[in-house]
């Protein structure tokens, strides 16, 4: 083919080096990505790129937009996909140490985990479980996670030293604790760390009410109020167990959790509520009324029986509601991917249609969704310009992920958490090619491993069994 | 500490090397692993050994036997788990190549798969597919699957390539497909490639009648007497859908699929159903009393939102039932271990029973759960001397499998298809340290990603949607 010259030279433009002063400067390039965007038109380029500079996206297109910067560092994912970090909006991290311990005990929280966490929590245990929690949760493509425990201020060093985003709330709860005496003690606890954490590019600290039926009703109010004074979120587990449901109706003439949280006036745009189970169409109407945000744990609540969440209603309602995993002693991992296909077919099932809960919508509740729960989507959860670069690229090389016809069906219903290669969180290169690059992972591993001598033996002391 | 040398003596003979002529020879060694034997008695070793010579184990126990041995090959697992390979009871192998293609249609089968499969089933496709879906259950710690397709003498070959053990079912069915121009056409080739593998120390060739209202019961009655005759397996679909149990109740004046199948006299030992999700007590009991082999797909039952098998109960009342992916275009991964939560979780679900199905059985069913399924538990599905070496090993420092307090637990509710990481099958090392060591991943893949477009040409000429 013959080109005129003017033709030519605009031609081979694309080609040539760019001098510096004509591009410009990117600290990360991703390039030759199957870069699915999660923005509002669900954009999807086949051989895209996403340019990062500081903390930012400035840059989302076909690969040709990368002649127009000049990066520190490119690099090419080879027909890999790329897309948002994955938001966990619902874990207890800490509690790594205990995974795998007394699964299928009954009424297992009252009987099993509260005493186990009396005589065990501390700064040490807190440490060491978030440590782990952190590595398994970059390692499986989670970029940001919602936590409710307790020493949160150990928890948000973890999260600063590999590099992670997160909300931290900080435990409030009507009986002693490790970190408080009384629900006040948490209050003021958690008053300390929304102090001190106020101002962090990465940590969001909160409070975190453990439940309606394990606080008072001023107890709820007083943090509602608060929550409000200093702008924080407040997470909390909502209409999880017909226990709860109990409780709740005895304490307020009969209303559903959501109905008092509601008629107390606890309700608002900071509240993220995890499980959200044993709602009906009015708790709906309410949630969505007082936009709240909801952690959607399919993964806990089957393993525990507790029933199936009409997420799929919430979701299509227009409901804020993204993917939690629920603590390690509940989920039992801490991977969002982990989730995806029972989520999909959770859904399914219940609703006798195997076209509901299409895969693009689990993907959606798993980033934007997600960042919706949160109250952060101005922020995260899509590969938009503007937002925070939080990028993670998935194998596509994997005997499992391949082919690709449906990029979102071969995340949800073939990919595992190991399918993912990299990770980029508030624009840093967290993990490449599967090493973590920002903590000694055989380390934080070791400690994890020492750490379950003291496990068994408060266990074994207990008399209770540990397996 | 000071010894007597006798006492001295003792105490070093345990790490002075053996000479040839003390030690017995063994070609493999594995040692210093968390060994799960499924045994009758589930006998655990906490650092124990695994011995194999030739294609058989001839050693199980605790370290310390391994000084009776001289292994051409010693593996320290370095406290990883040792454990029988998983055996996938139920598969399509070759359907790889159409995975995550239109995942959430509507009758699907008839509408979509049927119509792709008449127009690109062949030896190519049937190899590119089979040879794809062998690394990938090799990869997921699956040493032994039952396949049912065309053209199984491809299929063949391609598992005699990677080293895998297989029973390869060929289709029969009463419509023209690839390979066969009606139902006879099909026995005619099931009877040809049965003749042709019959002595194969990996592959027992078999029938596979599609499903009871897929075939007549003159065919269904043939296949069965064939089978006898020839001493094969017989694999078919079975109560999986109101659609088939329509059809055979029409059929049969009122009986349901396995009550017909007795009728007929087609329900032996040789048989091999695949879900048997519509059975009531009776089916049971029939499928116990004619001793059939069952298996329990779960994830692909739920993602058809077809239904939960009474798997549990049939697991409770000694049938014999394992596990099973179903193909790729169902289930979608081809690794039992993907199975595992899924089939945990959704019988408490069902069962409002967080104690349900706990974690010991799953593992049981996937794998001498798997092997009685397949009338194999005499040579596979457990460590234990006289059995054939089909052995695999779980990495236990991956960030999701720490810690370990009840390794059951952490297989069924932790790992993921990525945490095998060695595979030894009928004595040869086949995987080690997720390299797998038979064949070409990379070409297998290529070849994979290649045939995509055929397929997509393919279906865009049918005018259907490819996503
Ligand atoms: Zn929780
Ligand atoms: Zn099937």
């Amino acid at each position: 083919m013959r080109f005129s010259l003017p033709l030519l030279l605009t031609a081979m433009a694309g080609v040539l080096p760019f001098t510096a002063s004509a591009a410009q400067s990117a600290d990360i390039v991703l390039k030759n990505g199957l870069v699915l965007t999660m923005n509002g038109d669900k954009t999807v380029y086949s051989k895209g790129a996403v340019v990062i500079k500081d903390h930012e996206i400035i840059a989302v297109g076909d690969d040709s937009i990368t002649n127009q910067y000049q990066a520190k560092k490119t690099m090419d994912v080879d027909g890999d996909i790329i897309m948002p970090g994955l938001i966990n909006t619902h874990t207890h991290v800490s509690m790594t140490v205990f995974r795998s311990l007394a699964d299928d005990v009954p009424d297992r929280l009252h009987r099993y985990i509260f005493p186990l966490e009396s005589k065990l929590v501390s700064r040490d245990m807190v440490r060491i479980g978030a440590n782990l929690g952190n590595v398994e949760m970059v390692k499986g493509g989670v970029t940001t996670y919602a936590d409710m425990y307790y020493f949160e201020d150990e928890v948000a060093r973890t999260v600063e030293n590999i590099g992670m985003r997160a909300i931290l709330g900080e435990t409030v709860i009507k009986f002693p604790v490790a970190d408080a005496k009384n629900a006040d003690a948490g209050i003021n606890y958690a008053m300390k760390f929304i102090k001190q954490y106020r101002n962090n590019p990465l940590i969001t600290p909160a409070f975190a009410p453990h439940a309606p039926y394990s606080n008072t009703t001023e107890t709820l109010q007083k943090v509602a109020k608060l929550s409000e004074q200093e702008n924080v979120p407040v997470l909390i587990h909502l209409a999880e167990t017909h226990h709860e449901a109990e409780v709740i109706a005895k304490r307020s003439n009969g209303l559903s959790p959501v109905q008092y949280m509601e008629s107390i006036g606890a309700l608002n745009n900071h509240v993220v509520a995890a499980h959200m189970i044993l709602v009906n169409d009015k708790d709906i109407a309410i949630a969505k009324k007082e936009d709240i945000g909801i952690a959607h744990c399919m993964s806990a609540n089957i393993k525990a029986a507790k029933g199936v969440s009409p997420a799929l209603k919430m979701f299509d309602d227009g409901l804020r509601i993204g993917l939690g995993t629920d603590g390690p002693m509940s989920g039992n991992t801490l991977s969002i991917i982990d989730e995806f296909n029972q989520v999909a077919k959770l859904h399914k099932l219940v609703n006798h249609d195997r076209s509901a809960m299409p895969p693009i919508k689990v993907i959606e509740m798993a980033t934007i969704g997600g960042a919706r729960a949160l109250h952060m989507e101005d922020k995260i959860g899509s590969l938009e310009v503007g937002k925070l670069a939080d990028v993670i690229v998935i194998d596509t090389k994997a005997p499992n992920m391949v082919p690709i016809y449906n990029p979102y069906s071969a995340l949800v219903y073939s990919a595992n958490s190991a399918n993912v290669k990299d990770s980029i969180i508030n624009g840093r290169l967290i993990m490449q090619n599967r090493r973590v690059l920002t903590v000694d992972e055989d380390k934080i591993r070791q400690q994890a491993i020492d750490y379950t001598q003291v496990v068994r033996d408060t266990v074994i002391k207990s008399g209770e069994q540990v397996l």
